[in-house]
């Protein structure tokens, strides 16, 4: 087992800032390599605070990850401090050079002194090119221990990691893999599921694999990992949870509902739209965040106004006055008018109060309706997400696009589903 | 100034399975009060690693914050190692006891075995009531730091903290606090801003101020700070940055440029619609997801196929064909068609090619098209945004909501600006 530190240099993560979530991305991905981070250290970006974290992982750690304290302005100094650190000193990298020029010339702006400072590297390191900035990674060895440095910005760091320091830590430190897969629930909370699911845990339990419940607001991510890498086994009691729970298990591993939901649409020459009001676009925008999208999705309409909801949607003015905008009558009127108006196979519609305002005693804040009319039939359903504003709408699409999955696939909604 | 030091125990942290938010939360918490912590260590819960903190942190600082390991199941080991450390022992503490008893008696749940064992605490430690949970906070003084041990459920460690440990630290130790003031700037990359603001940031800096650059896509926070407490010499730079760079700096703080618009729309009671291409959605999203966002947002079209764009924002076919729907000549006409058909005062609309698959040689990944038409004149604009679709959808968010800001105040966008 080797030590791996991560050290996460900069002020804004001590002060709270700025999360730590590269840390965590890092975790993660060693994790899936069987290799398991022994340290995290957050520290401020200045001299003393590097170089003595730098001395420490060195006595402790065979590879120690540093992020943070690259960027171009002067505020950044990991690099001198690495240069001391390793008793070397700056020297103009021509290729790091030509990469931030091009990148610079393919942005049609002028470069400044600052970046071409970016180009000055480390003498005794070897680069990591980094496609996605102007930052390369640098790759240093002293004694028995592997130094790496990336830049803060997530996705320049994942790039480089994943580009770069995975194949070669996996590479030179060959591990076990730990075989783990992830499956995808919506629409049942962490509690309900771990009681629906008990003899099933209890029984892979019991042949040494692990499970581990991973919530989040309208999601639960079930992890079974087997510790002797037996991928079988893991899959077996996988397979089972389609059987157990179709209306809530959608997808694997880093699977999406709106991908999910792509596929079965592309797979099928269907499109889709939605008429959106308490969402106010978030439905078709999560649609749309899958590449190649425009394959399936037409479009659709915002209609946060009534006469929005009347004029683009066709719902009837005397629907809106006798039941109001938060209603299983106006909700299908949206679901069914956004059908014909956008030309689609399928049309979601919801209509909520989000809050924190706007509730009442028969519709609190946090009460949703939802509608799908598909080449079948139409369905509604009505639910209750809570106060919190953000959240309900986070809640709503989800919801929305697995109730979409389960009518495109056929299967009956449970009645107890929120 | 003194050292604090945050020890964060927990697996579930290193491999990336829960994201550390407490020390995040911590670090906000005491910046606030004017104390920096200057070293989070995230480590796994084993009595080595712990005890090897606690050892290392005792060297170092004054204030040691330790957080997680004090559950009840049997991985949980922090309180040994604090006794081992203190060369103490558990004892049963008949208050704790007391309350633990009554929290389950309150939720009619059974007591078992092991929630009896959290009533045993330190001799040599004085107890933090925890009102939230069954876990006490414990106060330990080993010769010059000051040891404080939490549990690490957020809700718990924040009743704590607040109640128990803010109010002890500021009175054993008075600071001065750090007045600190947040910039928040839209449209210009970290290395330009700072190149504009070389002179102010040397006054600044001169004066004893301190400045951080705070980047994320499409935006940069500027932090100007006084470890001396003078905060109207930060606001005397605050000010400044309005002369100088008006048509990126939008707001202060927290504020997010849909709350900026938002406002400004409130204040001239107009309203807003949209016409979404390659953002799908993302913008009536970002500008409904405010509170309050139904008193000036009507709605809008998400207009992904052409046959909508030419049948819902009323773009002439002619149009399309001839320039293709990236086009200014298409993006203008669907701005124009949106302020019509939605019936508002202002109409965003955008069309672009988000990738990653649909480039061509002149309409590359990432070109956008921007426009507004507005109650005076309408304007349109074109960016290259890189070939991360996700990055392009919010870069074109933050853009279009920027420039409609700068619509709405008679501030002349600059010819370079992106």
């Amino acid at each position: 087992m080797i030590n791996v530190e991560i050290i996460s240099i900069g002020d804004e993560l001590l002060i709270g800032q700025t999360i730590n979530t590269n840390a965590s991305w890092m975790g993660v991905q060693l994790a899936i390599q069987g290799i398991k981070v022994a340290n995290v250290v957050t520290i401020s970006d200045t001299w003393d605070a590097i170089s003595h974290a730098l001395k420490v992982s060195q006595e402790r750690s065979q590879v120690v990850l540093i992020t943070g304290g690259l960027g171009p302005t002067k505020d950044d100094i990991t690099k001198q401090v690495l240069c001391d650190f390793f008793n070397t000193k700056l020297v103009l990298n021509q290729d790091v050079l030509e990469h931030v020029e091009s990148f610079f010339i393919k942005r049609n702006r002028p470069m400044l002194e600052v970046n071409k400072m970016q180009a000055m590297i480390p003498e005794a390191c070897e680069v990591l090119f980094n496609e996605q900035g102007t930052a390369p990674g640098m790759w240093f060895e002293n004694s028995d221990t592997i130094f790496v440095s990336m830049p803060g910005v997530p996705y320049e760091m994942k790039y480089l990691f994943e580009t770069h320091v995975i194949p070669r830590l996996t590479n030179r430190f060959p591990v076990k893999k730990l075989i783990q897969k992830t499956y995808l629930t919506q629409g049942i909370g962490e509690s309900f599921l771990a009681e629906r699911l008990i003899d099933w845990e209890n029984e892979l339990r019991a042949e040494g694999l692990d499970l581990a419940y991973l919530p989040s607001p309208g999601m639960v991510k079930l992890r079974v990992s087997s510790s002797s890498g037996n991928l079988n086994r893991v899959a077996f009691y996988g397979n089972q949870l389609n059987e157990m729970i179709p209306t809530h298990l959608y997808g694997e591993e880093e699977e999406t509902l709106p991908e999910v939901v792509g596929k079965l649409l592309l797979k099928n020459g269907q499109t889709i739209g939605a008429v959106e009001s308490c969402t106010g676009g978030n439905i078709l925008a999560s649609l749309t965040s899958v590449s190649g999208s425009s394959g399936y999705v037409l479009g659709g309409f915002v209609t946060y106004s009534n006469e929005l909801k009347i004029k683009l949607s066709k719902v009837k003015s005397e629907t809106l006055t006798n039941f109001g905008a938060v209603s299983e009558e106006v909700v299908l009127e949206m679901a069914t008018g956004g059908k014909s108006e956008l030309g689609v196979d399928w049309s979601i519609s919801v209509s909520g109060v989000a809050g924190p305002l706007g509730g009442s005693e028969d519709k609190p804040v946090g009460t949703v309706w939802i509608a799908i009319d598909g080449p079948i039939r139409k369905i509604s359903r009505k639910f209750l997400f809570g106060t919190d504003r953000q959240r309900t709408v986070q809640m709503t699409v989800l919801t929305a696009l697995n109730m979409l999955r389960c009518e495109i696939l056929g299967i009956n909604i449970e009645k107890k589903h929120d």
